[in-house]
């Protein structure tokens, strides 16, 4: 049956982020939509933002293509120029490869959610653009790094 | 700017299909959202269905996944084994390669919208499940045929 039972799908919590950035998603969860479809070609997700929460830490995508549509409560959308307050039908693309990094902060009093989908590249990097990290996914891998590309291991001063 | 602008993205009406097929799509218009965002990896539209508008002939795809929202007012779901209505936040999801054909209608008084969500294969065949004819796109060229894969040239008694 292609109607997705989002009241069954399971509620994904946590984060893979080490720590300290993994904390700092809490109040964010997620049911894997495209997932429990069956589909296999790209990533569908609605993420619920608890007020307070923020989406992820500000990133952009090497490879791969992402776009967003908010479809409860209101999501402040941060980039390098600055905020911008998105409501429920706004809708936000970003093209793989611009290094304009982004994410969304649920700063109302109520929850906030939004629909995003992602493809899958066989192989991706993802640079958090406020701290030294980024993940390398490759074959479903996936390693954390400094930006240097030397494997993480803890927050450190900027080299 | 990754915010789209809804008011401003051209609306798309009209159909590639041949007619009398094409005319069954009035009240169909569409916003190319992924497009308008710059994305190129999958399509992402946004689809408006006037009372009685149909969002497509019934279809499935055999090399694209397909994902759908419904986003405002109700939409009856059409496939092989029946009908289920779904309203605004309901998902559904069409893995590529299932054989059961599917599309939307609006059997409601009001305007209907959907998010319609689908991979780019550089080669894809949809079938129509109740027509004989079906299309294939190979490097973005179009061609529709009977279901026995010769051209299309109008309406004939199913062979």
């Amino acid at each position: 049956m292609p109607v997705i039972d989002l009241a069954g799908c399971p509620v994904k919590t946590g984060s893979i982020y080490p720590e300290p950035y993994a904390t700092m998603m809490a109040g964010r969860s997620s049911l894997r939509l495209g997932d429990a479809g069956g589909l296999t070609q790209f990533g569908v997700n609605l993420v619920t933002l608890q007020p307070g929460a923020l989406s992820s830490l500000r990133h952009w995508h090497m490879a791969e293509d992402e776009f967003v549509m908010v479809t409860l409560g209101e999501c402040v959308l941060v980039q390098d120029a600055g905020e911008t307050v998105m409501r429920a039908g706004d809708c936000a693309a970003f093209p793989a490869g611009d290094p304009d990094g982004h994410h969304f902060l649920n700063r109302s009093g109520s929850v906030a959610q939004f629909l995003v989908v992602g493809s899958k590249a066989p192989r991706e990097v993802a640079t958090y653009s406020d701290v030294d990290l980024r993940i390398e996914i490759k074959a479903g891998r996936a390693r954390f790094t400094y930006k240097d590309g030397t494997n993480w291991a803890g927050v450190r001063d900027e080299p």
